[in-house]
């Protein structure tokens, strides 16, 4: 962690910086649809967005149930990833879950008053090239590979999220 | 979200802008505390604050029980509106909320120990001129009117947040 | 609060400012453990750092059980004193917890893969420089004493915590 390129955070600031910068460690359906609401709407602003997902946050870029083959892990790891939400449709609310039924009627409202769901919002930040980094450090903890994360993420560590933190107009800890 | 205003987060930054965003989406007695106590310590101090109300933040800044009169609504809202705390007065801790005995635990020392309680520091916000903003897709899927809101809260969208966040000099999510 | 030194606030702001300022007012396992990575790789690679720490996040100041001693104090301060975890070495995790297994197996994992525990990142910031601010009104609340704390950490008020935000390039409320 301190030992990879940390150059780039202690580099020069450019002015005029137009980046938004969030750190995404919850997989709570609420939180990570306000972090996605916020950079598809900078990203189509036309601000520059990473997000840089960690700890429970990286289940929003695992692939769908089915979609990342079978693989051989440890016991423990094997455990995570039965755990752990396998993408922004499997999420739980941080309020209000009721056993799955509050995502279900938020999903539900959305869809009636056309508003984008996680989901669709994931692709549509993808689309715009909103920079996609999981955190490489709590991927090992959790024994997530990267055959198992959507296309276009790339693997990073915290200097790579001060790095562009530092170039942010705003970072907001999700 | 995609098609209103969004001119104004790319707009031109100017040096020197003292204001303090706040993106308050949790209803969190102890969070929506930090947060009003940081915005109001902020605006006694000169900077500009905005408050950007989202998801469970909406809470905070509804009427008291029976202040907003009855309302016709669809069963799915209305559900909403009786889960859903009614003001700073009634929130819940994130931990240690002991069926409501927390809450009252801390509001009870703030009286002895001469801390403002939220309800204090919210009345004070607007005294001081904090920026109020709802966020009208949220407000929208939680079936929120305008009417059941406090005096002062304008409804806005993430380009609202957004062109306040680029041009802070710091932007919380809370 | 908003009688102390404000004045730090409203100071002018100095150009290449390469300051981080963490609001930490959590005390989960993961939300720490992501807040101490980022100060320690923040302060590692050449930036200020100052954590301020504030309602449950105090918890991670506090010395271990045992070594503050015995103190009297009122039945509710006690009570508190007895509720809340003492130093980051028996936090909980905000999922997964199972009664205290979640947080044995991340530390274990941790151990195994050679990843910085939050007690080591804790005793690295110190190391490193990074300042501690414990937030004294919160500490009032709660009922805890300065000589509850681990050595190195400085009281101070909101007009502290926006003063070193407002020269940060980035500032986290976790």
């Amino acid at each position: 962690m301190r030992g990879d390129n940390t150059e780039s955070v202690a580099g020069t600031t450019t002015d005029g910086d137009r980046r938004l910068t969030i750190i995404l460690t919850s997989n709570d359906m609420d939180k990570v649809w306000a972090a996605l609401v916020l950079a598809v709407g900078a990203a189509s602003s036309g601000l520059a967005v990473s997000m840089f997902f960690s700890f429970w946050g990286l289940s929003v870029l695992r692939k769908r149930a089915g979609a990342a083959g079978h693989m051989k892990k440890p016991l423990l790891e094997r455990m995570f990833g039965l755990m752990l939400p396998k993408g922004p449709g499997h999420l739980k609310l941080s309020k209000m879950n009721m056993a799955g039924l509050g995502p279900k009627v938020f999903r539900h409202v959305a869809r009636l008053k056309n508003i984008a769901s996680p989901i669709e919002l994931l692709d549509t930040a993808r689309e715009l090239g909103v920079r996609l980094v999981a955190c490489q450090m709590t991927m090992d903890m959790m024994g997530l590979r990267h055959e198992e994360m959507i296309e276009g993420v790339e693997p990073g560590g915290v200097a790579t999220c001060l790095g562009d933190a530092c170039h942010s107009k705003a970072t907001l800890f999700i």
